[in-house]
């Protein structure tokens, strides 16, 4: 079993030769086992064009290798050399206000053109002829944060792209005329090189859609078109590294490449988010994740935003990726930058080669990896629990949000904490996941279900047996975010035998609502009203408004062998945890007893049985288990309440 | 008498013809009795450049009118269809960038370009010959919202019409050179033609107004050259609806035209304006306005920025314009878009088809305006109390407002409120406005009196025995906002003998004022202060500022057979209504004695006397009567106190 | 000895002729005895190209030296005439966006076109040639507020400007790329003409400097250019009045001209800046600085952001330039403009020519004048204290602040506010002033030392005997801004034998830190900890994080004769207050004792010694004295307590 990768980004480029030798000793010390390099030095590598130079990535690849320390070498391609530019001044963005980026700064160059494509393709032939037999090149990053820079390119290569996928997508224009309702404000068009690109006015949510789908689409390709270049030359996996932001969608780029890259800069404030992601990423692919980015201090890219992490935070923040279904957790960066950019972002040495204050917390981690190494890498995180996170839900409210304030991370991440605190781990998937083996899946706010095969998917889980909490906001538009004009949701009020009768912003100011056992129901920003058939009513509104009081707010609805809790609030969180807690008792799931802010990650395998504790909220947390276990970091032995201390961790394994 | 409208705007060109017959069945179960079309269907009616096709426009008025239900018709040129920007890209906006507007979204277009114009005057000429003699349409709606999109356009035909009009108003360029004291920052022209528009940079004042003007000039004239065109066909009443803002000028705008139409989304925290706004459109012209727009629950063009309205906000919103002297209430829109843009707008049906929570509250307001038909049709509001509000006042304050949060509407509004919560219903008149009939006048505000011949009104209405309330900020600038330099006021301080020594920004953190009764008086951020020679002093300054003790605050002038009360403070709500009850009192006007939020508006001519009662504060009011009233909605009769529910109506006509 | 000059800003060429009489002789009656003129007059004297007319402002300066009212002439370059944009489009400012800029406000031209040159310094010999013997034109202001217009000119001649500066400043490409460490992300050049300007990008901090530093070069450039024209005709002393930021560099500005200008908009609110300002201007020249601009009552260049300000404001406003070292204070402006700009500023006369509500204020200053003009030209401002100020730290924080609302600014007023609460005058001083003479130096965030021969005149002051407060953020940079790769300071860790451990930003929430007396420390924002060789600790990190507890956080150490007194914090008030205290027993500095917020100014000269009193809070004050002084405005005599009434201003020489 291999012990899982603490690693760090590392720009040799940046530093004097001389530097190596001591920056290797500094990371063994640290307990450092994978450095990232490469990924902005294409200008080292190819400083005129055609004229390669690896020697001295060689030198560093190799002065790692001989210290045990892996390398993940990253393809350079979001900051090209200025001879780029200089031989070809379109490879740069064409913005809203016609004109173009220029040389400096990253991700400013256009993923449709040809020439950055060209010049994109070579550097990454060369390094894979050059490096991808390296036994000690242990993964390959496809650029960095991949995105493009701005609000859209807008050349003509990127207009051809767009027009190109319109075609694709609706085949004439004639349909897209139609299906995005175009007798609307004259707005049809006759040929699909019409259709403007979202700028300079106040456009159609679905020309908004497809405009920003367009530039995802290039970027996807991108990355796609250099995994198919990498693998010529090598044997290793290869990802992209990307940041928390679901809009690009995941399991579109993730999909062809052989591993999740993942860069977050969470901190004590919004460490659940980070959580959230690892549940999400974890549920990808079967090959664990990489964390490659998190800071072991704070993110300072431009100025230090925050305040000094209590103790504790730098390894519970390492732990957290390893815990729930990774298996590496990286630095950036290994050193500060000592000019140029990013001159107070957070480190594990100073620009000058001192240890930074969370030094000891990294090679704590270190230490702590080997000892947990046999059963973090002979066990996986399972759960009977699912929670929906689809990226076409995220393209929709991007485009389309219903109420103000309504984001959609938020209103799921919200659900997220709720499932955590009644005990149990959630597997965050996205619409193209596998529903077998749960238990329970929860869908707030997936706007559409006409994802692929996910309708069919969701009633087949239910009908054999699953619970399925659906709402509110989900099922209610078609698959561009357009209404249904024949009924109000897609499957559901069929399926179900109800009505969606009224879907109101509100707070507690005009409405009453309550749980049938009578007690009150705090409903947040949004409700969603039914009139029953036969389900169950769960809750109601009660008062304030006499063509709404009475009508269903949360139902529950056996079908086939399972259930459907069809719920038409955001809530807050008391109400919520209600809500879940019921759906995890009719589903017959079992559940941990924590105090506190507990993230239990119950693991299993050919290494046995265990659960790795991470305590997030900085303060005391217990979990209550019903047979002797082991903490494999300290040795300890617990038989009923195990104590966690503030962002402690522990690896408990049954005795 | 016929019955107010309860009307709708219809988008049945969005729709697949089989919804038409549902939909005017379920117009009819609302009572509905308008329905507005037409106004963004300029493809659906002229798909290609000249080709006609307006069958399934006659299919659909036929239909309506069958039904009973009339139609205003709208010209669709705020939306041209793509073949107009394909054959002519300079019809769009050419922005402060260089850029172009791009089809798409809508009022794009620039109202000086000729491509536009033509093509426009060729849809509104096609239109007048098919439906101008059509019976059930009983009027036009000149394109929607007009407002050049953006801050204005800068292409040469908007150069050349801005620089005709400069001509036009002053003249020469020395003139202008000297009116606008151009020798200041050595910005003297000297040709018309340098002038350049508002923009990149810190911009002369008086030419941001002209700037704004011209466009404003170009939108009107726009306007008014449609109208012509559909004269040659109809003798329907022609309009065009607008927001509530009063830049570009309801004067100038509705002059030419037969109706004022008026679209208003107001929220139950400023219903008061909505009021407001009423007040002043039944003052434009003799015939009744149209409320051509308003929610049934909440705005949604891009999101719901508001929560739920309690019960009775919808049936009270529309009660208001027809209350208030207008003759329909349209909601926009009778079916919410199923795809595009404004997705979540509240409407009466949903997409698929069903009611929304308030389709009981309009078929009420249906009953209701049935029940109230022959008192409304034979009555008119008639009031003693004006209250000045002009779009030259506007204008000016937009480009050179006083002090930080000055706002010209908001304090005039304030006025207003200040003169409905004493019981009288206020006349909001323009510069324009006759002021024969009132005994009292209110201009706060009104930088400058050159404007058309009002100072001279004034002073004739002052002579004659009326009182007027002038000031704060009135009087103070000439005809271009620019200061007098051998004066501080345009007429007042001659006319009444008082100096105007000095306007300062402030609170009560540095200045006391009190009235001369002893009691403190509460500036809010303006005070001007006077030294007075023949008036009565009102209130003063008492302390604070040894060179401003003592200085008048508000003073009393007797001036013919009547008298000018200056004031020169902005004041807080109870400080405003002591002095409107005074102003009130010397002009022995009779007020309504009425407790909470309660608008009354009384009504009287062939039909009789009444009063219409509209609770706007969702609270409980009461109004004392002092003769027997019934209401002609409930038919109860009431003899002193008429109680009126939260967001209740009453049409209380005498026994 | 002369008076000091009560001035005012006056624009003749706004008026009509016949105002210009009744202008001098109210000037009289205010105590007014100088004007400034002609700064944005081009137009006036320049009508067309190469045709001057002067008569016109020949008549207003006679008519000023008549009255005995000497006069300012200014260089009307902030505002060419529009013959000069008609002829050259490109003397104005390319924008980033492509466009350029117009003619209209000021300050949009660009100061490296040589179209605008050529034409600046036609008007400039003309002026000179016109006015350079003058005798009542006592000097000549260069400009107005000299900053070219909004994010700098990205034209030709700027951009070539910009490269032969890198060029100039770094020799080589492979130089600036070397020390810009431009490995990072692939930015390296390989011409300096491939350097783009800061748009449009992430860019490089150092390349952001840079291109701003090239900007202020040429606008420098432009004064001096001017400068060198004016000596050909004249004796006078000649400077260009210059706004509260040091971004431009002060230094560099008025080192080649001979008077030190400034314009400052002070409210009650932040008076103590303009106070740091004054302490600041005082040390760039021997010749006392002049006070060119400041309200008499309010800004209000677009609207009027404040509220009035408390009787006495005006008067102490006024005299706290004089007080501090100056040698005029001038009013902008004279009458408040009647049309175009501006119009509700404040001024000593309203438009109509009525006195303001200052009136007696400014009256009452120009009594005070002529009574303390003895002593006050007859004395300077003498202090053994400095603080540090320095325009490359000012640079160094606008492009690369350390955290969020880090402000060099207001960190070093905050320091500037607890000397004066010390009871000590402070000289503020930019890096290239002497350090003779002082007993301490306190030096917060200079986050470079490497500018000029700072380090080493530091060096000497402390090794004969000076006591230096260094810190926090001083000294962590090399001259652009970049880390250290081989320490952590430059000079300080060698020289005391310290060790920089850590910088974190912090507040209380994590670390606990006291002085080593017991007593808690508050830190602020920031805290760089250390751990110590020889050094005295005297604060530390007491708790909250056991890699950081125990760190020295400000420690004293002995050098030479000398000592410094190494701070590594952000600190509230109180505690600052402590440290410089300590600093001033340390050095054996006297005191003045005061309570309340009081402007102690101690002047001596050939006139005797005194103080100056100046209360800038508003409140009541009270200076302890040990032996008796009298009040050169009053006549009082004092023995012990000498008490000052809100804004009240005392002098008080030795009886």
């Amino acid at each position: 079993m291999k012990t899982p990768f603490l690693g760090c980004a590392y720009y040799p480029e940046d530093w004097d030769d001389s530097q190596l030798d001591y920056d290797v000793k500094m990371m063994k010390e640290a307990g450092i086992t994978c450095a990232r390099i490469g990924e902005f030095a294409w200008r080292k590598m190819e400083p005129k064009r055609g004229q390669y130079e690896f020697g001295w990535l060689h030198r560093v690849v190799d002065a790692l290798g001989e210290a045990g320390i892996a390398v993940v070498l990253g393809t350079p391609t979001a900051t090209p050399p200025v001879w780029l530019g200089d031989a070809f001044p379109d490879v740069f963005v064409l913005q809203k206000d016609g004109t173009r980026a220029k040389h400096g700064g990253r991700r400013h160059c256009c993923s449709n053109n040809p020439h950055y494509l060209e010049a994109s393709d070579q550097i990454v032939h060369a390094m894979g002829r050059e490096f991808g037999k390296d036994p000690n090149v242990i993964g390959w990053q496809l650029d960095n944060e991949i995105l493009t820079w701005g609000t859209g390119c807008t050349c003509e290569h990127c207009m051809k792209a767009y027009h190109d996928r319109l075609k694709r997508e609706y085949g004439t224009v004639e349909n897209l005329n139609a299906r995005w309702n175009l007798n609307l404000f004259s707005q049809a068009y006759d040929r699909f090189d019409e259709v403007p690109g979202d700028w300079n006015a106040w456009h159609n949510p679905h020309l908004k859609y497809e405009w920003a789908a367009a530039h995802y689409d290039a970027d996807i390709a991108f990355m796609h078109r250099q995994a198919e270049i990498l693998r010529l030359y090598t044997d290793a996996p290869i990802g992209t590294d990307m940041m928390p932001t679901n809009a690009m969608g995941y399991e579109d780029m993730c999909g062809p490449l052989d591993v999740v890259m993942f860069n977050h800069y969470n901190t004590p404030a919004n460490l659940s988010d980070a959580v959230f992601w690892f549940d999400y990423l974890r549920t990808l692919k079967d090959r664990p994740f990489w964390n490659t980015e998190t800071a072991t201090t704070w993110n300072g890219s431009t100025a230090i935003g925050q305040v000094l992490k209590p103790e504790g935070y730098c390894r519970v923040n390492s732990w957290l990726p390893v815990a729930l279904g990774g298996e590496s957790n990286m630095y950036w960066l290994w050193r500060q930058h000592w000019a140029g950019h990013e001159l107070v972002h957070g480190s594990v040495l100073t620009p000058e080669g001192r240890p930074t204050h969370t030094f000891g917390e990294v090679r704590r981690t270190a230490e702590d990896f080997d000892k947990a190494s046999v059963f973090i890498g002979g066990t996986k995180v399972k759960t009977p629990v699912a929670l929906h996170f689809t990226n076409k839900a995220w393209q929709l409210f991007d485009q389309q949000k219903v109420f103000d304030g309504n984001w959609y991370a938020g209103d799921v991440q919200q659900v997220h904490r709720a499932l955590v605190r009644c005990g149990v781990r959630p597997d965050v998937i996205g619409a193209t996941h596998s529903l077998e083996g749960y238990k329970v899946l929860v869908s707030p706010c997936v706007m559409t279900l006409e994802d692929g095969d996910l309708a069919e998917k969701i009633r087949t889980f239910v009908e054999n047996g699953g619970v399925w909490v659906a709402g509110p906001l989900t099922d209610v538009r078609n698959g561009i975010g357009a209404h249904y004009t024949d009924r109000a949701m897609g499957m559901l009020e069929d399926w179900l035998g109800v009505r969606l009768d009224y879907g109101v912003p509100t707070d507690g100011s005009v409405l009453r609502t309550a749980w049938e056992d009578g007690e009150d129901l705090a409903v947040r920003k949004w409700a969603e009203l039914y009139t029953l058939g036969e389900g169950e009513r769960l809750a109601s509104v009660t008062g304030g408004h006499s063509a709404l009081n009475g009508k269903s707010l949360i139902s529950r609805h056996k079908v086939g062998k399972g259930e459907v809790i069809l719920c038409g609030a955001l809530m807050e969180d008391a109400d919520l945890g209600k809500l879940m807690n019921l759906a995890l008792a009719d589903a017959g799931v079992e559940t941990f007893r924590v105090m506190g802010s507990l993230n239990v990650s119950p693991r299993s395998g050919e290494a046995g049985d265990g659960l790795v504790l991470c305590e997030i909220g900085c303060g005391d947390a217990i979990l209550q288990i019903s047979r002797p276990m082991k903490d494999l970091l300290t040795g300890e032995t617990f038989r009923d309440n195990v104590p966690v201390e503030p962002y402690g961790v522990r690896v408990l394994v049954n005795e």
